[in-house]
């Protein structure tokens, strides 16, 4: 395996910290790909903890990094965040073939697919669960305290994630999650393109279902605005909340009255986000 | 004078607050328009005071909406947000000769221009100071208490109508402002644009020469980073610090180490700017 090295895009101050902008050759990817950090000012003189953000359909690295307002608390907290793109990238990355918002560029999944012509580059479930936090706190000056969150596809993402791997993460939170993909349009139309017809596949990356067999479940909570146009459809938020009920984990599952699915959501409510992980991140 | 009607384009929760998008028919610009407003949650049973942000070039009515996270300060002092756009609007309104970002479309640079083809529409200092204050406060929860704030050519706007209309605000505080336009690049062609030769239009419209001989000054804060590529050059800074030496105005103007000109900037000082602007809007 050669070694990814990182190169800086940019780098702006903010709240005293850092936010940073790097590209890398993926191995996981096998294309070129950007993510974006926050250091906090903390970072200067020890290693940090670190939440990493899935971000949802259509967004990159930006999107978090400009609009959630994470950075003040994150900057309070000495929590680095992480922040990656939302799929592979590049002209020789496979579309959907009707370039749909929803499957394709931008729309990961967080999967590791298996199905042609996909499976070489769609593999960001293997790319946020062991090349970036390697080929990261190899460079940066993170420790290995790590915790997990996102907004709607990136919320699945981050459930999927924190619950396969409770030996890598700490706590995991979610806006408004994709929470049952085996039963939702978007999830059921991504994880054919991605995985096929193997229903045992599609399992593996669906919360509810891990949810309800997990046997270490982390720490968990679940902002979902009753005014979001994709809920309940496709969020599908009753089933998060029907497998919480049949769990041991330590679930808050949140609806939040009248707001919808946008980053002014996120925004009123990351640093009660933030504050959650730091009792777990920082003890 | 027709009665300008406000439609609703979008709302959104936000703090508990509401983050709206209107349009509206213009007639100082004599076109459509559209602006955004954060109303506090204590608008609800109150009328509130407001903060007007003027963005800088290329900017809308989204840019500080979305990025600068001032919902969150504004909501726990009850202050609406005013976010109007930077220039007329429509395929009426002409345009910079070449397409370029720093003059016609999205930079109007808040003066009453006075040269064809640009008379007719690019009046956003009539907009700001008189049409759009009136019709908002008719329409909206508001007092009449007003402070303006801004970024870059904003700046430069909050500055030049805060020092001219000391009756209409109570405070004025700026990010990065082009202190000094008829003496940096930026203001030398907008103002040749928009107002032609005439040297003493232009210098109702420089902050610089207004502070030096500004009889009623208003508190006024500013903040500029010292990463900022447009600065000096563009911004002129020292020329506006020279000016505050010889006013009797309260003036605060703070070099920030290591800051850009960026809304990473902007959101990093924010809650500053609106604890400074609620001592006099609150009082």
């Amino acid at each position: 395996m050669t070694t990814s090295t990182l190169s800086k895009v940019s780098e702006q101050l903010c709240f005293g910290g850092k936010q940073i902008r790097f590209t890398h050759t993926s191995t996981a990817l096998s294309c070129d790909m950007q993510f974006s950090v926050f250091l906090p000012p903390q970072a200067e003189t020890q290693a940090v903890p670190a939440l990493y953000w899935l971000s949802g359909l259509t967004c990159t690295d930006e999107n978090f990094s400009a609009k959630a307002g994470a950075q003040r608390v994150a900057a309070e907290l000495g929590i680095a965040l992480i922040m990656p793109d939302t799929s592979p990238r590049g002209d020789a990355v496979p579309d959907d073939a009707d370039g749909a918002y929803d499957f394709g560029l931008g729309a990961g999944f967080y999967v590791n697919a298996t199905r042609e012509p996909f499976a070489k580059h769609y593999r960001m479930y293997e790319y946020i669960v062991n090349e970036l936090p390697q080929l990261i706190e190899a460079a940066l000056p993170l420790s290995d305290k790590r915790a997990i969150s996102g907004h709607s596809m990136g919320g699945h993402g981050a459930l999927v994630i924190g619950l396969r791997n409770p030996q890598r993460y700490s706590s995991i939170s979610a806006f408004s999650p994709i929470c049952n993909p085996v039963n939702c349009p978007w999830g059921i139309k991504a994880f054919s393109g991605y995985l096929g017809d193997d229903k045992g596949q599609w399992q593996q990356y669906d919360a509810s279902l891990l949810l309800s067999s997990a046997e270490k479940p982390l720490p968990l909570l679940v902002d979902q605005g009753t005014a979001d146009s994709f809920y309940p459809e496709q969020l599908r938020t009753d089933s998060l909340i029907a497998a919480a009920k049949q769990s041991a984990a330590p679930v808050e599952i949140r609806l939040q009255a009248g707001y919808d699915h946008s980053y002014y959501f996120i925004a009123s409510f990351i640093e009660q986000h933030l504050r959650f992980h730091a009792r777990y991140l920082c003890s």
